[in-house]
């Protein structure tokens, strides 16, 4: 089977209390596919230019990841981001953010990215990410992120693309001011009534939560001590969580599959904040990922032992 | 065995976008109190005004509250606080604070309070919470709560009293303005060298985490699409994780005991929120709670199958 991912690729320009880097690679297809290519073979779909080097390409097509469909737009530079995080990494400044290649991109499929299995829509512009799922009309399951630029400028078609896709990732903030609900339980759930049958909240350094028709999951985030940067975080848990899903071909897409998938996804989001860009996840080995998931487990399992209440 | 807390006793006029109320018994010693008497018996210290009625009297007495160390200071009134929630409760406009009573307050104990097998030490100033330490030098267990004022006017009196507790439980900022440390987990495992064998780093709506000696346990919030007034939550959360391990003195105090801790006091915490005040956790059912506790667990758990990972 397969998993196409729409997105950014980027170079990203990083400061943060641990440390900088002038140009790495980045961009949200790009940490997608790192993480989802542990569980499925990947295709990425996303503009570069031509300035992308031969090491870039070396990481984007780490453990197989195709890339024939990364367009290469002659004469044209690559979207670049430069920013800078504050002392505890709870906010973050943006210096430089230049389009380039992706200011006009229109994301074009090859027959086998179009006949992907799953496909992930990362945070591009809104009536893009809907142009591709339309392609993409055989995945048996879809999943979407957006951001706050979209809820804002563009939420009639937002809101359309939502209701085509099975699950919506969202940052929790971004949950609460799309649907305008005081809190990220009744905005997911909300949610659920526009057509996905899952919804996740993302809560940064705390963790996600899972809502779908059947229930309810919640799984705190790995604790780190050093958190070296943030960036990519989102997309890594994404490639985790639907690259176990794409990995699982013959199982129902139920609540039990999108929790384990949930695990999988935080154990890699945690991998990767531990260096910059996708220097901590190119390298990770299967056995680091599968041991975090253990970890995750034992830091999250109570006995529920009987105990006699005063009344 | 009994358990003892220290703390205010108020008065709250509250304001939520769900609502509000003028005049409600409120206070740190209050909520904790009500949640932990589902637990042990419990007595409370801290001062009211002749103003605090027989309506408070009674709601104070819930479950067999021992209530004779209350003082009731003649010609005071009772410690007053009147704020304001923001729409989505993410934070509060303090309008009023009216110490009152509570301005000059002393803790007088009683030997049986002294006797104490448990200690709570609500938020208060850190000299008055050492004070009540060092009178009940047989407890087993002291735990303690404090607050950014404290951290920032009085720090080393607020050390040295962490110094001599068990367990410090703290927001998680707060922790990292205690510790000067980027990150809650760096914060929390730097208080764990000062002297306590246990730390909580409480999370608002994101829930909690404990760090010992010998672990990490991280536990979400009960999912709720209706929070009606937090005000409160963080006291219950302490009366309910306390009172609990006062329920089992015939068990050592380690990881496991203070993770089912957790446990219970997530589940208390999340009554507190539904209602103002003190309405939903005095009118709760010992039923209620331990179907929460169930709820909680079927909410966290997964599955842990083996999956072959790409390489």
């Amino acid at each position: 089977m397969s998993l196409t991912v729409v997105g950014s690729i980027a170079y990203d320009a990083v400061t943060t209390p641990f440390g900088e880097r002038e140009r790495m690679l980045g961009g949200a297809a790009t940490h997608f596919a790192l993480a989802a290519s542990f569980f499925d073979e990947v295709r990425v779909i996303g503009p570069v230019g031509e300035d992308f080097d031969a090491e870039s390409w070396e990481i984007l097509g780490t453990r197989g990841i195709a890339t024939d469909d990364v367009e290469r737009v002659a004469g044209g530079k690559t979207f670049f981001w430069k920013g800078e995080y504050s002392t505890n990494l709870n906010s973050r400044e943006t210096h430089i953010t230049d389009l380039n290649v992706f200011e006009h991109f229109e994301p074009k499929l090859s027959d086998a990215a179009r006949a992907c299995d799953v496909l992930f829509l990362a945070n591009i512009q809104p009536d893009l990410q809907r142009g591709v799922r339309e392609q993409c009309a055989s995945a048996r399951f879809v999943a979407m992120d957006s951001m706050d630029l979209w809820i804002t400028i563009a939420r009639p078609s937002l809101i359309e693309t939502i209701r085509s896709v099975d699950c919506l990732i969202l940052n929790d903030e971004e949950l609460e001011l799309l649907t305008e609900m005081p809190n990220f339980v009744s905005a997911a759930r909300e949610v659920l009534t526009w057509g996905p049958s899952a919804v996740i909240a993302k809560q940064g350094k705390y963790g996600a939560a899972l809502f779908t028709r059947d229930g309810y999951f919640a799984l705190p985030a790995f604790p780190l001590e050093d958190v070296i940067d943030p960036t990519g975080a989102g997309d890594t848990f994404a490639g985790g969580f639907v690259g176990y899903i794409a990995a699982h071909p013959e199982h129902p897409i139920d609540h039990d599959l999108l929790v384990r998938a949930m695990v999988y996804g935080t154990a890699l989001a945690s991998f990767n904040v531990e260096a910059f860009g996708t220097e901590r996840v190119a390298e990770l080995s299967p056995e680091e990922i599968t041991g975090r998931v253990g970890e995750l487990q034992r830091m999250t399992t109570f006995a529920h032992e009987p105990i006699t209440l005063r009344s």
